[in-house]
């Protein structure tokens, strides 16, 4: 079963956005064990999209068509898909009924453009949309099938999960279960992590071994496994998984869609301890991704963002001198603690750039931590990068710190 | 002139890799006033990349391959020019000779792979390139061209400025530019500012007008002139814009690149004013968005992220009995004043899910501000979505807010 991808959208020939749905559509496919040769951009041009679709339709037997299903003139991805299959646009009622409940939800009128997504080329089955307005559509071409899903990521990302994947595994005929397990790491690179399980990734065709790094995200090392039926998938995995886990120790920090911040308040909460962040260069960033973890209420007490360095003085009682180094650090740790009621203080203070300050290069950051009954303890480390790099390394790093201090606490 | 872009990589279709070049490319094409209507991306196949070059070449008027330049078996690009040139490959002296002095003047061998980088489809000519060691490429197949550049982002680009653009342009003979110019709007729905402004889209072509959603950025109205000159483009789009700005006002909250935070902060640093903020669901993500904005500590002094109701009271001092209420909401606000010492305080207070909170629904939300000399205020609001979107719009809404306060305060 092969399956394209087609992203409509004259911004993403201009540069304007760059199209991440297409990548995150074909990670999707590749997991399923569908294959994918060939992912096209046109723009908004019906002409153009209609003679596009048709060779696409040509060589694979799936496409699937992502963004211009908005309420636009600019959107004709309906319109491109109905002249492909030959048929009209009919515009059904009880999408316009759907639609117009969805804006009274909000106490809003809907406006007339939106009428638009009610059309349905004639003989094509819509795909439900769970949070926006355009429905998506699933349309046979003859013995092929085009997909329409919104260019909106988190719209997308549900369809094609709910609707469109399934819908090709069950063409595809084949009864095979595909699993991954992902182990997210953090703390090496990806070239020194690839040299630590070489002979394992040569090694394995079955379960297959991949690298994706992801940036803050940490470097995940996935484990694919094919089997008959999903259970025997997972029983070949498990091996793989452990022997991967022997080698890369505490360099593993979670399995798939687990952050590192999810990690850390699982592990404080096991302890019954609260947290409590101070942060100067990230501003509230994490303070801003801890309680985007739900639960996080049951751990985090809060931030300060203390960005403004007086503000580290009169708020948390930072009376050291430079407020670049590790007295403040572990100052603010404590100050954390204190200011906020916490068991555990964590703090970073450093210079995102683009200026130096205090004579400390651009990267230099300083991590404090404050636990229960043990010396406040402070870490340096030098963090490559610009100013909005700087910034989003020291977040993930000053977590991945507390979590490696908590994991070999006793008890 | 028309040319298009054709990616190389199977990372890229399986998605390990996003994409960047293409919009990097395609960013450029548009500027130097280049039609591209088209990018592909194909895997490392020599069999599929010869096809996809056959069309795309006899559709466009040129197109620059991006990847597949490496010295190892997979990097095809070489082989696929030459075969649709109809030419064999021949290795060049002169440049094995310089690839090898690159590795010497880095004290290594050069490894055998590498020498494949020296070879040159018969009568092609190869594109310096200024730092790495694969050469591009710079091929004529009858009255088209094709060029070949590696897919390492900084080589790329170097290669593409100084060489790809300047032949394209000389070979279109057409001294034209695009430009656009990008209103970022905030405070209606994309249909609703789409009708506001329907007559206009319907009644130009050049400059022509077209709407992206980008989430929380805002929905952005792009208006894009194509002239002989830049100069004459962007008198083009002077009356346009007025035109748009005169029908949307204070929807639209700044131009191009600018973010909600930075015309925030503009616009306070114009009064002398500093800023300072107390967030509870949001958690710190405000004073994080903020303090992105280069040169935010000419203003902004921090954020209290008081996500566990003590702190709030303990911290800021709220009093009210409900925390999500406008007495709370107020109170957080100038409880960031005066706890971080700043002239403006604004805060938000409400519940992200997905759990109610004192039976109040989720997405409910109190903005809070106190402005100086003036007395507190608080604005509630009910906002659509889970947790990360009531979290995220929560951000963007307080932020617009005091965008739109400060812009009728006189003086």
């Amino acid at each position: 079963m092969r399956c394209d991808v087609l992203a409509i959208g004259t911004e993403l020939l201009l540069g304007q956005i760059v199209d991440t749905n297409s990548a995150w559509i074909g990670e999707q496919l590749a997991t399923a064990g569908i294959d994918s040769y060939e992912h096209r951009k046109v723009g908004d041009n019906l002409p153009r999209m209609v003679a596009t679709l048709r060779e696409m339709l040509d060589q694979a037997d799936a496409v699937i068509v992502c963004g211009g299903l908005g309420p636009t003139p600019d959107d004709v991805t309906r319109e491109a898909i109905a002249e492909v299959m030959g048929v009209p646009l009919e515009r059904r009622e009880d999408l316009i009924e759907w639609i117009g409940n969805l804006f009274g939800g909000r106490g809003r009128e809907m406006p007339a453009n939106n009428l638009r997504q009610a059309d349905v080329p004639v003989g094509g089955d819509i795909i439900d949309n769970p949070i926006g307005t355009a429905p998506g559509l699933l349309c046979q071409v003859g013995e092929k099938v085009v997909y329409a899903v919104p260019g909106v990521p988190y719209e997308m990302q549900l369809m094609v999960e709910q609707t469109v994947l399934p819908d090709l595994l069950a063409r595809s005929g084949e009864k095979s279960a595909i699993v991954s397990r992902s182990l997210k790491t953090w703390g090496t690179s990806e070239s020194g992590l690839a040299e630590m399980i070489a002979h394992r990734v040569e090694a394995q065709t079955n379960p297959s071994i991949a690298f994706l790094a992801r940036g803050i995200e940490g470097i995940v090392v996935r484990v694919t496994a094919k089997a008959r039926t999903r259970e025997e998938a997972e029983a070949l995995i498990a091996p793989e998984e452990a022997a991967l886990r022997h080698i890369l120790g505490e360099l593993v920090f979670g399995v798939d869609d687990e952050t590192m911040e999810f990690v850390v308040l699982r592990s404080l909460e096991a302890r019954g301890w609260t947290l409590g962040v101070a942060e100067s260069l990230t501003g509230g960033l994490i303070g801003g991704r801890i309680a985007n973890v739900a639960g996080a209420s049951r751990t985090f007490r809060g931030t300060i963002g203390c960005y403004a360095t007086e503000v580290k003085r009169t708020v948390l009682g930072v009376t050291a001198e430079h407020v670049v180094s590790a007295e403040a650090a572990k100052q603010m740790a404590v100050g954390a603690q204190r200011v906020l009621g916490a068991d555990v203080g964590i703090a970073v203070t450093g210079v995102a750039g683009p200026d130096e300050q205090d004579d400390q290069p651009v990267g230099t950051v300083w991590f404090g931590l404050a636990l229960p009954g043990i010396e406040p303890e402070a870490v340096s480390n030098r963090l490559p990068g610009d100013r909005e790099r700087v910034r989003q390394f020291s977040t993930i790093s000053l977590m991945n710190l507390i979590r490696q201090r908590l994991a070999v606490l006793p008890g």
